[in-house]
């Protein structure tokens, strides 16, 4: 086999057999790949918090081919891509509609890429809404069975694929302005800032949402975070997130996907002789999922 | 072994531990045999739900030991079955209460089949309710290890299995008269309704649901249906489904399986001369999927 | 391979990438073992919960691994260990919260225990939130590759282990106090109630939930349950279940887990002569589970 591991991202959601399908014409075409499912609830056709999840995972994703489908387009002209990437550790195999690119760009950037046009080595369905069945999943295989990249269709120029859509944070003055780019099943909320971004000198640091001010601390847990107090935890995936412990920070501050956070030293500001520094050199979050990603 | 593949739908939901639970009987008792999840999120006790499900996914199912579980009857003196398709291909395990018929009559029917009531082959469980961990993982497991089907208990008459129950859109006058039987995560309706069964010179299609009269546009792909506009889509199954673009057209009118919705060409409809024609030669959809399955 | 399965239970939810991270990590580090999901869906920091779902389990895991993570105190100095059972037959891996404490004490109690405080058997991650990806999934295929147990880290003595909680019924005179233990994706209510701890010449049982006082019949399957009647059950792992036909017994009266039931005869109580003997011999569901757990 040329790759024996398929990870497997959509947003088909769990209920209908959508999944079940796709994992099943695998089986049945390259019965001795494992498949992984990254998840399969992305809410329905939200292209940018798939391809966050997906980057979020890039790192630690077994090398082979990576599936991932968010697809609203299905059926009209964009392009089915397979990208390549570490010179052929992975292929990504999607919709070229910018869910791959953080990822890809994440793990290094693209070294080729071809359009799956060819019905040769595509599923014929009655309709065009299930591309994840009849094109994404027959190309997984086939690359699992050997097929060069290069037999899969035309190359595309890596350089024509959709950008991601990655908000970047900024400052305002003194202030970090910044986004929640995700609130996990726990309520935490992921911001778009790097801990190096905050100066470590500022103990509590001040979120504004809207027209409300919260003081929020430091922490390396969330079981450190007391009971009312809102946290600011260096999360999984090493960006600052807003947590409560056993609670919902997003719950507790009206916080969702796409929401504005701006975060500055409260009190504490004026007297850090080093924020300003620190802010100076702070590495906007699109630089570190990837260079094409920017907005 | 004699199969290697158990394709798994239930009703047990993911909350509970109940899917994993028989997974680790499989592993433990056939444990090279692969287990593919269809799908577990069936409506509770919705057999109907669960038939369709299953007949959906059967075209695409790799051969082996198909095992499907919604069943209210449960503890009581409903049969449990396997059933062979395919002389030999394929054996589909599970209770007698119409779950299976219509997946087995759509790939051609049963060859044979026997009622699970050995005790010999199955576990001992405190409580007679939890027969997809008890009797029908240990019957797949059994079959991948080469058990005969005739080992595992008495022979069952395939006419006696209880029918599958699927409506059949009829005609009207000049309407075609359909009904939802499915809503899937996307909120798109599937009609029990065959493309050909509308004429195709009807570009748009009158709906009425109710009191309600909408229009719909036929179109081939989610993404060309306008903001604000209905579109009849042939889906992944081949069959016409009420769909909105990037919306739930289900919410928009108030649809869910079992609803009615009449077909008519609307203004186009006195126009056209080959509807007549057209709507003779239709195929219900109870057809297409097997010959027991009527009502 | 000294072990080839990974069961795996969590409180991460299906809707982030978590869980998938995870089974990348392990599918990469030890590439030959089978994972099995038990369940992910315990509720966020639930560690009851997931200590009576792992115990429900257990008697049915496949030996092997098993890796259980509800850790609300990820990051703080509670103790992450692996825990040996049946002489190493399998082992446990998880915080030591008394999330594992009555599975291991149902499969016979520890036979020895280390804390996973090894750095070298560890992912590097950037915060230290997500011990499930760094410290339990390295750990699990480390244990399938080969690595001794005591590799992972200094010996624990067993007898410190933080106990789990379990609630044990008791009489109140002629009554029996319980409590729900769990509510199923049907509406089940599970009760700390062994079917011999209620006289069987009760046919019918009263059941006494706060203010109110409903009457269960004793049925073997749910099926047999009429409608508009509430039953009482011997569900599937030996317990006595409060249940309706085809509805929720949980929404129907008011249950969830926790919820205090007092069952007694009713009216036939006072006829019965051996209902008192019965109760005398009742045992515990507490001791069912093993020596450990009481309160």
């Amino acid at each position: 086999m040329s790759y024996d591991t398929i990870s497997f991202l959509s947003d088909f959601g769990r209920t209908d057999e959508f999944v079940g399908v796709v994992h099943s014409v695998l089986r049945a075409m390259a019965p001795d790949a494992r498949v992984i499912d990254i998840t399969h609830d992305i809410a329905a056709h939200d292209v940018r918090a798939g391809s966050l999840a997906l980057a979020r995972a890039a790192g630690y994703l077994a090398p082979g081919v990576v599936m991932a489908v968010v697809d609203p387009g299905v059926g009209t002209d964009r392009r089915r891509i397979a990208v390549e990437v570490g010179e052929g550790a992975s292929v990504l195999v999607g919709p070229d509609n910018g869910l791959l690119a953080p990822a890809v760009a994440l793990v290094g950037g693209a070294s080729r890429a071809v359009e799956l046009s060819d019905p040769g080595y595509q599923l014929e369905g009655p309709g065009a809404t299930f591309d994840g069945r009849d094109v994404f999943a027959p190309a997984a295989a086939h690359l699992c069975n050997g097929v060069p990249l290069t037999e899969l269709g035309p190359a595309v120029d890596p350089a024509t694929l959709v950008p991601g859509m990655l908000p970047v944070s900024h400052r305002d003055g003194e202030r970090v302005v910044a986004e929640v780019l995700w609130v996990d099943r726990f309520g935490n909320a992921q911001l778009n800032v790097d801990p190096d971004e905050v100066p470590e000198e500022w103990d509590r640091v001040r979120l504004r949402i809207g027209e409300v001010a919260r003081s929020a601390r430091r922490v390396a847990a969330y079981g450190d975070i007391a009971t009312g107090e809102v946290g600011l935890v260096v999360d999984s995936y090493g960006l600052l997130s807003v947590a409560l412990d056993r609670g919902s920070a997003a719950a507790e501050l009206g916080l969702h996907a796409g929401s504005e956070v701006a975060l500055d030293g409260g009190d504490d500001q004026a007297h850090s002789e080093t924020a300003a520094r620190a802010r100076e050199t702070a590495r906007p979050v699109g630089v570190r999922l990837g260079r094409e990603v920017d907005r």
